[in-house]
C-alpha cells in the first residue's frame, strides 16, 4: 500500500586526493560541507539561506582505552546521491510524510591502523542528518567507545530551551536562558529531588536542545533511531559555544560496545527561521528505519481513562493492598495478608471506570496498583518486587476481563518495574501472555528509581537495548506499549508503531508535586515531542489538590488550556487523567475530550514561538473533522487562527472551549466558556486566551 | 523415607543481664563461649580438646552507609536445644548422615536504634557453625550491608592451604606457606593471567580455607547454604593472624541488598588433631537446608565422556563452526557460512562418541561447541553471544537423539554464557524447554570471562542467586546442572540434588594451560571439595600434549594417579576426559574408569595429608562392591591400605591398578601395572606410589 519514488541522481566515485564534498537540501536553502582538516579530521559544517548554523565541527570517536579514533584519515570513497519517497506512517500527524534528501557518503580509513570509519550524511529540507558508520574490518571487530567526539559549533550564546543532562532522568523542570547562563541555573534545576538522578559531572545538557540565535534561527537538536547504543547528550562550552556529544556510559565508564557491520544513530540538526516548521519536521521520523511489523492493523490509536489520578491527589488511595512490611514476591501469599482498606485498583472500583468508559465512549482503563509488591518502592533497591501475573486478592482478573468485554472497554496493563530491569526480562514473556489470556492490548511500564542491573543508567546503551527489546516482544505479542521513565524517544515509533507513547519528560504527575510552570507545555512539542509521541496525561478539570485534603498543589494550567493540550500534545494515546467525578461535574468541556481524534491526515502549525505559546489545527484522519489547540505561558494572549486549511466553499460549525473572562491559571483556571459558530476556510478566528490558559475548537460540517 | 530424631533437650530463657553463654559439641570435644565484651559487641571463641581454636572473636556489620551495627548490644532472648537427626543424601559419599549438634540461639537489641539482630551457633562433633538472622522488625525493613565484620581470630602463624581472594575466579594455583608469607606469594599467583580475574586489593585469602597449627590442629573456614548473599573471602591480618570476612561486592562497592526476615551463610569452622575427620565431616552439608525437591528419584550419577578435551589437546578441533567474524545470534544465516573444516561438534564425530559411550557402559556423552555463536568469545564483551536453542548446521539435534536413544546414551547439553548472565536468563526457560524437547536431561553451564550485568563478579550476591535459580529453575525441567567457573560451593547441592558438581576451582583443563602442580589434587579434597562434588574431569591417560603437534603442556599426573581420582575426588557426575582413541590404547587401565561407582552406602578416610598423600575407600551404593583410591604429591610413598572396613570373614578380589616401577609424573607418567589379589576385612595392602603417582583398586566379592 506504500507508495515509494525512489530516485538515485548521482553517484559519483570520486578520486581519493579529494579532502571536501559540500551538498545542498533540495530546497536549496540548506549547504553542507564535509572537509579533512590539517590532521585528517573529519569535519562538517551547515549554513541555511547562507547563515551559518553549525562552523566547522570535528567528528570521530575515543575509543578505549584512550584510542584516538578522530585523525589521520583519508578518503577512499565518496557518493552523493538525491533520495524522494512518501511513507505512510500507521499512526501520526500525517497521513503521509515525504523523506525527499540529498546524501553524501564518505568513506574513511585511519593511516596508521587502516581502521575503516565511514559518514553518512542526509540533507532535508527541514535539516541535517548524519551518523557514524562501522564497516566490517580486519582489523576491527568489537571495540568499547570512550567517548563519541562529534562537535556542534555554534555562532553565538544562543538562547536555549534546556534540562541538564542527566543519565537517568528527563524529569527535570524545562529551563530557558542563554547558553552561558546554563551553568548557574542548572545546580538549582538539579537540586529537585527526583527518585533516579544521575546528573552529569561536566556542564551538558539534555538533547532534544532547542535554541533561538539572535538573529531569529531557531535550531534543534537530537538523535534519530537510537539502536544498540547509548542516549547522547551535549557537553557545553559555555564559552566558545561548542556542543560536543556525551554519551551515556554504563557506571564502568563505558559507553559503548560496538560490533563491526553497524551504525551509530543520526545526529539531528532541524532549523529554521520560523518556529513553526521546527513544529512540523518529520526529520527525526524520516532518519528512521520503516515499520519492521509485517501487519501493523493491530495497532490502534486509544484514548483512556483510569485509576490512576488517585494516587497523586492526596487522596487516602494507594497503590498497595496492604501496610505489611515483610513481601517476597513468589512467596508471600496475600490472602492471608488484611487489606489496608484504601487499596485503588480494587474490582468494584475499576467497574465502576470501566463503566464510565462504556459511557463516554473510551477506549480502555487504566489500572495502576493491580499486582503484587505495591508495598516496596524503589528506594528498596529490591529486584524482586512486583509479580506482573499475580494480582491483588481484590481484584479480580477474570471478572474485570469478562465485564470489561462485556462494556467494549479494553484495559490497559500496567507493569511498573522500579527499575528492576533483569527480573522484568526475567519475566517479560509470561507477563504479555498473562495479558493476552485476560485480554490486555496494551501495557503502560515504568522505570522509577535507579536500575538494575546496578552497572546501568536508564540512558545507557543497555537500557536502550531495554526499552527497544520490550517493544519489539511486545509487537510480537501484538501488545501495544507505552513506557514512562525511559530514555527520551528518538522516533523509533516508526519502526515499532506499537510503542505507541512514551512520558520521557515531565508529564502532568508533576503537578501534584512541585508543579510545571506554565510555559511547560509550549516547549515539550519543541523538544521532547519531536522524538515521538508524548503520553502526557492532561485533563486535569479539578486542579486544586487542596480539596482531597491531603496536597495544596494546584495545576498550573486553565481548564480550557487542559483540553487544548489534546491537540497540542500530539500522542496516538491520550489520557483523560482526571477522577470520573470530576469529568461528571463539567459534562459540557469532557465533550471535547470526548470528541477529539487521536489520529489525524495532516496537522498546521498556525502560529509557534517556544516558551510563549502555540496553535495547532488537525485533521482527523479519514474525518471531515478538524481539531485545534491554542495555548500560552502565564501571559494572556489572543489566538489568531486561520482556518484556511479548511477545504474552501463549505460551511462548518465550530465549537470553542475558551478560557472564561477572568480566567487565569493561578487564581481562576476552571472559569471557561462554550460556545458554537459557523465557519468556512476563510474564516480567521480570534480567541482570547488566559494567562496560563489556552483553548480548543471542534469543527464538523454543519448538518 | 528419611528418618528424623529430634531432640530438644533444654529451652532456656534468660535473663537480660545475662552477657555469657557457653556450649560444648556434643561428645564434649568442642567448647564454644558467646559473650558480649564491654562495649556490647557479640563475640564468639572456640576450644578444641582444650586448645583454643579461635580466640574472642568479634562479630556485626558495618551498614551503608558507614553505621557500626556491631556493638552497644543487649541480649534480649538466648537459648539452647540439642537436636540429633539423620538424613539421606539424594547422591553422596554416605548413605546417611547424622546431624548432631547443639544450639545456642541469641537474640540481640542494640540499644540506641532499638534494630534486632540475631545470633544462631550449632556446635557440632566435627566443628562449628553460626550465621545471622535479621528478624522482621519495624525500624528496620532493608538495608545494604558495607561490610560483614565477623572475626576468627586465630593463635598464630599457621600454615595455610589457600588461593588469594579474588571476586571474579577460583581457578589459581593453590599455595602452601605460612599466613604471614601470603602477602609475597600472592603477587605471584596473582599474576596468572585469566579470562576473569579481580583479585582483592586488601590483603585476603579464598574460603574454603585448610590451616594447620604447629601443634597439629587442622582448621577449615569456609560457608554453608550461601543463599541470597555474597560469597566470603577472608582478610587477613598477617601481624595479628586475624581473619575477618571480605563479602564480595559489587563494582559500587555494596556488599549485599537485605530484606529482614531472613539469614546470612551460615560461617563454618571444621577442625580436628587428624586430617582424615576433615574429608570425613558432613558439617557443612548437616547447615544446608534439606532436599527441596519433592520427587528427586530423576537425580541419577552420571559418567560420560565427551568432545571436550580436543579442545584443549592442541589439535586442529575448534568450537567454532565458521571462521567468519560477523556473527548476530538470530541474524545470522550460518547455513550461507562456510565451515572452516576442523568443527569439533559435527554429527558424525558426535556419534562415534556416542557409540564409544555405548559399548564401554557409559551414561552420557558431553558436547561442546553445538550451538551458534562460538565464533566470538568472552574478550568481546558480548552480551549477545551464544544461541542455546540453535545448533550449527553440521549438528543435528533430532538425528543425534535419535541415534543417542538408540544406543541407550544421554546427550549432555553445554551453556557456556561467557558471564553474559542477563542474556542467559532471559532464554534459560527456552534454552531448557529446547533440552527436555530433545532428550537432555543434564546441562553443563560455563561462565567464562567478566559479568554481564557489568556491575557484577563471580562471586557477589547477584551471580549467587543467578547459579542458584539457575539450579531451582532447572529442577523444575528435571534437568541436573554441572556449573562452571560459578561461585565455590557451600552444600546447597543438600537442598538443589539436581545442582549434581561444580568445577568451580582449577580443573583438568588447566593442565593444557599452564599445569597444575602434583599436590593440587591432595589439597582440593580439604578445601574445594568440602563446599560439594566437583567436576574435575580426570582420566587423561595420554598426558604429553605434545604428541598433538600444537602444545608443549604435560599433565602433571601419573596415569595410575588419573584413576585414583575417581575416588578421591567426589563426585555422582564424572568424567572420561581423554580422547577415545587413548582409552582404546590402554583398555586394562580403562576398565578401571568403566567399573569405578559414583554414589556410595560409605566412604572410608584411610589415610590423609593435605599436599601430600590422601587414601579413600568407598562401598558402592547398594552392591557390595569398594574402590579405593590412593594419591601422592611429587613424593613417592606407600599407601598402606587397611581393608578392615569390608565385612569380616569374606573373601575378595582386588583389583590394583598401580604405578609401574619406574613410573613418575615427569618423567614416565604412563607407566602402570595391573594385578590381581585375593583380600578380607584383614588384609593390609601396601601399594608403592610413584612421584607424582597413585593407585586405584576395585575390590569385589570372590565369585
Amino acid at each position: 500500500m506504500k507508495k515509494f519514488i525512489f530516485l538515485i541522481c548521482c553517484l559519483f566515485l570520486l578520486p581519493h586526493f579529494l579532502t571536501a564534498q559540500t551538498i545542498t537540501s533540495p530546497d536549496g536553502n540548506f549547504q553542507m560541507v564535509f572537509r579533512l582538516n590539517e590532521e585528517g579530521t573529519p569535519t562538517y559544517s551547515l549554513t541555511y539561506k547562507g547563515k551559518t548554523v553549525i562552523q566547522e565541527s570535528r567528528l570521530g570517536f575515543l575509543i578505549k582505552s584512550g584510542y584516538a579514533f578522530d585523525h589521520n584519515f583519508m578518503i577512499t570513497d565518496s557518493q552523493i546521491r538525491e533520495s524522494d519517497t512518501i511513507w505512510k506512517p500507521v499512526l501520526g500527524e500525517y497521513r503521509e510524510i515525504r523523506d525527499h534528501h540529498n546524501e553524501l557518503f564518505i568513506a574513511l580509513k585511519q593511516e596508521q591502523t587502516d581502521w575503516l570509519l565511514n559518514l553518512r550524511f542526509r540533507l532535508f529540507n527541514d535539516g541535517l542528518g548524519f551518523r557514524y558508520e562501522f564497516p566490517i574490518q580486519s582489523g576491527l571487530r568489537h571495540f568499547v567507545i570512550e567517548e563519541e567526539e562529534t562537535e556542534f559549533r555554534l555562532t553565538g550564546d544562543h538562547l536555549a530551551f534546556w534540562q541538564p543532562a542527566d543519565y537517568d532522568t528527563n524529569e527535570y523542570e524545562l529551563s530557558t536562558s542563554k547558553l552561558s547562563e546554563v551553568k548557574d541555573l542548572r545546580e538549582v534545576v538539579c537540586s529537585e529531588p527526583l527518585a533516579a538522578q544521575s546528573p552529569t559531572e561536566r556542564l551538558a545538557v539534555q538533547t532534544p536542545l532547542l535554541m533561538k540565535t539572535k538573529d531569529g534561527l531557531y535550531i534543534h537538536l537530537h538523535e534519530a533511531s537510537l539502536v544498540n547504543y547509548a542516549g547522547m547528550h551535549l557537553n557545553l562550552d559555555d564559552s566558545q559555544f561548542i556542543l560536543s556529544s556525551h554519551l551515556t556510559p554504563d557506571r564502568n565508564g563505558d559507553r559503548g560496545y560496538i560490533q563491526t557491520n553497524s551504525t551509530s544513530p543520526w545526529r539531528t540538526i532541524i532549523v529554521s527561521d520560523d518556529a513553526r516548521d521546527i513544529l512540523a519536521s518529520t526529520l527525526i521520523l524520516n532518519l528512521n528505519e520503516p515499520c519492521k511489523i509485517e501487519d501493523p492493523s493491530w495497532i490502534k490509536p486509544c484514548k483512556y481513562v483510569g485509576v490512576w489520578w488517585e494516587y497523586f491527589t492526596g487522596g487516602p488511595s494507594t497503590w498497595a493492598y496492604t501496610d505489611y512490611q515483610d513481601i517476597r514476591i513468589g512467596e508471600t501469599d496475600y490472602s492471608q495478608l488484611k487489606c489496608n482498606g484504601h487499596h485503588g485498583a480494587n474490582t468494584q472500583h475499576v467497574k465502576d471506570y470501566i463503566d464510565f468508559a462504556a459511557k463516554h465512549g473510551f477506549d480502555a482503563v487504566l489500572v495502576e496498583g493491580w499486582n503484587e509488591g505495591w508495598e516496596d518502592n524503589w528506594a528498596y533497591h529490591k529486584e524482586v518486587i512486583y509479580s506482573w501475573t499475580r494480582a491483588y486478592p481484590d481484584f479480580d482478573v477474570e471478572e474485570l476481563h469478562r465485564y470489561a468485554q462485556s462494556k467494549n472497554v479494553k484495559l490497559i496493563m500496567h507493569h511498573e518495574t522500579t527499575s528492576a530491569v533483569t527480573e522484568y526480562e526475567r519475566r517479560m514473556h509470561e507477563a504479555f501472555q498473562f495479558m493476552k489470556d485476560n485480554g490486555y492490548d496494551a501495557v503502560k511500564t515504568g522505570y522509577v528509581g535507579p536500575i538494575i542491573p546496578r552497572s546501568e543508567y536508564h540512558d545507557g546503551q543497555w537500557m536502550v537495548n531495554h526499552y527497544n527489546r520490550v517493544a519489539e516482544t511486545a509487537a510480537q505479542y501484538q501488545i501495544m506499549v507505552d513506557s514512562h521513565e525511559a530514555v527520551r524517544p528518538t522516533g523509533y515509533s516508526r519502526t515499532y508503531p506499537n510503542w505507541i507513547a512514551q512520558e520521557s519528560a515531565r508529564g502532568t504527575e508533576f503537578e501534584s508535586f512541585r508543579g510545571n510552570h506554565p510555559d511547560h507545555t509550549t516547549i515539550l512539542p519543541f523538544t521532547r515531542l519531536k522524538g515521538g509521541p508524548m503520553d502526557y496525561t492532561p485533563g486535569i478539570f479539578e486542579g486544586d489538590l487542596s480539596v482531597y485534603g491531603g496536597k495544596t498543589a494546584k495545576v498550573s494550567t486553565t481548564l480550557a488550556k487542559q483540553l487544548a493540550l489534546y491537540v497540542t500534545m500530539y500522542s496516538p494515546l491520550q489520557m483523560a487523567a482526571d477522577l470520573k467525578e470530576n469529568y461528571e461535574k463539567y459534562p459540557d468541556a469532557f465533550q471535547f475530550i470526548k470528541d477529539v481524534a487521536l489520529d489525524w491526515d495532516n496537522s498546521y502549525f498556525l502560529e509557534a514561538e517556544p516558551g510563549d505559546y502555540i496553535t495547532i489545527a488537525r485533521k482527523a484522519k479519514g474525518k471531515d473533522e478538524w481539531f485545534v489547540g491554542a495555548i500560552t505561558d502565564e501571559k494572556a494572549r489572543t489566538a489568531n487562527i486561520d482556518l484556511s486549511f479548511l477545504p474552501a466553499g463549505k460551511r462548518y460549525v465550530a465549537t470553542i472551549y475558551a478560557d472564561g473572562r477572568n480566567a487565569s491559571w493561578n487564581k481562576n483556571p476552571k472559569s471557561y466558556t462554550i460556545r458554537s459558530r459557523k465557519v468556512t476556510s476563510k474564516t480567521r478566528l480570534q480567541v482570547a486566551l488566559a494567562p496560563g490558559g489556552g483553548a480548543a475548537i471542534s469543527i464538523r460540517p454543519v448538518k
